[in-house]
């Protein structure tokens, strides 16, 4: 008999590590299934943020084996009203709370929403303020020993939405964006994907486009190393995605700028390029 | 053959998470036995808080497998005098510092308390700062394996006590606690246990009892959206402790208060609760 | 047939814990050998930081089994021109950016560098800013499945070099060194390791020898709880090197000193020693 694929469980929370949420959740998924292999994807958001921690999960799930379990607890209404949910997408499940935080994926072609009424399977009585632990953990627990997600309950359609700002395309050589995400280097990721900018006007020259953002024009290129130590520069980063970047250094302290903030893809208006 | 359950073990530290102390433990565990599940239960709480400490693996443990090893390490005295143990209670192990941490484990029925050693299993040379690695780890890496308690060392019952403040019941309708610890959203938890609150009258209203804390009366509630975003509520938390809380806020700050504040839950003596 | 024994991965990077970088790392090395056993050994260095992640490495990996595939990311110069080189080392295997992050390792007798060119095992396509997810992860993942060092690419011996500064010696009774590594606890780490301490003379008094730093003379003890709580004291740390601390209190904070500050150590010059 061949050994089965040790199913992989990961965890995005905005719980923070300096709490036991978190290792107490995965005791919660090792008393069920021991054999899981359990992944921090990450914990130290700002608290509450559901429209971030969306954002993370739907750039990072796709490096995960297909079958892994993604539990997401960024959950202010918890002990309310508001729904648990498992979402399949992309041969990949997803547990959480139904309040946005699963919406970017529940929207993609071919995703199903279930809401989890499977009782049976939560750790009781049922708290009203921890079901990552009580409800979350369990579920995933017995995804993981092959419970099918027909099991958790019944598909609904009527889920929380999200709404992520998108860029605006003017013209043939314009786009209009703005700051998603602040990473741990600085870095500022904006809603500009490379498909976006692949729209734009072919024009055979590397300085053909700029990103224009807090009143400074700055070049576009290919690697952190093409500026040099403390200059500033923008990348399509590794979420696919337009990035701003000081070479070594932290743009968004540098820049003074954050998320929302307005940037824009265009022609060159001067001839060198702005430093922070 | 049956394959044996994975062993669990967790690790509690104040070590945080920026230097490779935990990792190190963790390379020590696996290379003893490289089948285990390790899970962090935490590891960033205030530097050599041994009460907070304790009271995290207490409220913590009991959602792992029964045959999970717990080590814990806040251990200032390291080094010194003070003694390795070995703690049996409710099918759990912990390993740690004679120093209290596992006091309120030591203490319940049932338990078991032993003085560590078995110098034959520790990692050669006992280094003086760093017993997580060279006694702990390794010991906890035996036990995964099926050695004994009673081949760690000797029964012992003077281990050292620690003392948790106990909340003061005054009349039929009247408990006086204090917070003990404060969560990472904030949440401040207290010493007033389920428990403590059902040897109250029975008042059949859902407004019968109010808590009083830094001149505020707050109500207590099911869950943490009875209250408006930024008003304050108290609950019973997933520790089984009532908490206060401000919805989608941060209590500790909002407040202004913090460990040791007194907390007294009683009979309302105004119309309207206070915000923060 | 015997079950194989389970390989250990550990990450040692620059990326925090606050961004799911580490996380999709790990998703990577899961989809390739869901059987490894992941072990993070630390994340929250200063960004950039070649040197420190550097001695953290060397000081950590000999607690791992042997045969754990280390992979270190502090990579400020991703997708330019420096390579990805694989190291092994001590019957352990180091997979990073040539910049100096291995070269500790690979300076040692026996250490073998190779350059790693088997694009075959790389993530397509390869982003410019996240060789951790696209290249040493996969490389890592397919290692631990038995892939052997040459078939990841060509021995070289023009690996980046690191030079971390050693201690003087003056006279018999004299080394003089600097403090290279401030831990969580604010713990001094020096570059004067037990070897070059056991090359002073030897005087048969346990007060022979103190330390001189940022104006203060401090004894050498053996034990942390050996000078008074919040006094400061040296000691041999679990890395073997000598340390500067204060009982239970931080000594970089409480002493006013960092990285880089000189440390002597010698013969005493008063009659009591100081404290912070």
């Amino acid at each position: 008999m061949r050994e089965a694929a040790r199913r992989v469980v990961t965890l995005l929370t905005d719980f923070g590590l300096s709490d036991p949420f978190v290792g107490i959740m995965k005791g919660v998924i090792l008393g069920i299934n021991p054999h899981v292999a359990l992944v921090d994807l990450c914990h130290s958001g700002k608290a509450y943020d559901v429209a971030e921690a969306a954002l993370l999960l739907i750039t990072s799930y796709r490096y995960f084996p297909a079958g892994t379990i993604h539990i997401a607890v960024v959950d202010p209404g918890v002990g309310g009203p508001r729904r648990p949910i498992l979402v399949t997408c992309d041969d990949h499940l997803f547990i959480g709370p139904d309040n946005g935080l699963l919406a970017l994926l529940a929207a993609k072609a071919g995703s199903t929403v279930r809401v989890i009424t499977a009782t049976g399977y939560f750790l009781q009585p049922v708290s009203a303020t921890f079901h990552g632990r009580d409800i979350f953990a369990p579920i995933a627990g017995h995804l993981s020993l092959g419970a099918q997600p027909d099991e958790c309950g019944e598909l609904i359609d009527d889920y929380v939405r999200l709404v992520i700002p998108r860029p605006v395309q003017s013209g043939i050589s314009s786009i209009r964006g703005e700051i998603l995400y602040i990473d741990r280097f600085g870095n500022l990721m904006t809603n500009i994907a490379r498909l976006d900018l692949e729209r734009l006007e072919t024009v055979d020259s590397p300085a053909a486009y700029v990103v224009s953002v807090a009143g400074l024009e700055i070049p576009v290129v290919a690697c952190y190393g093409q500026v040099a130590p403390a200059a500033s520069g923008a990348i399509i980063g590794s979420a696919e995605y337009l990035e701003i970047f000081v070479n070594q250094g932290d743009a968004s302290r540098l820049l003074g700028i954050g998320r929302g903030c307005e940037v824009v893809v265009g022609r060159p208006k001067r001839r060198n390029f702005d430093n922070p």
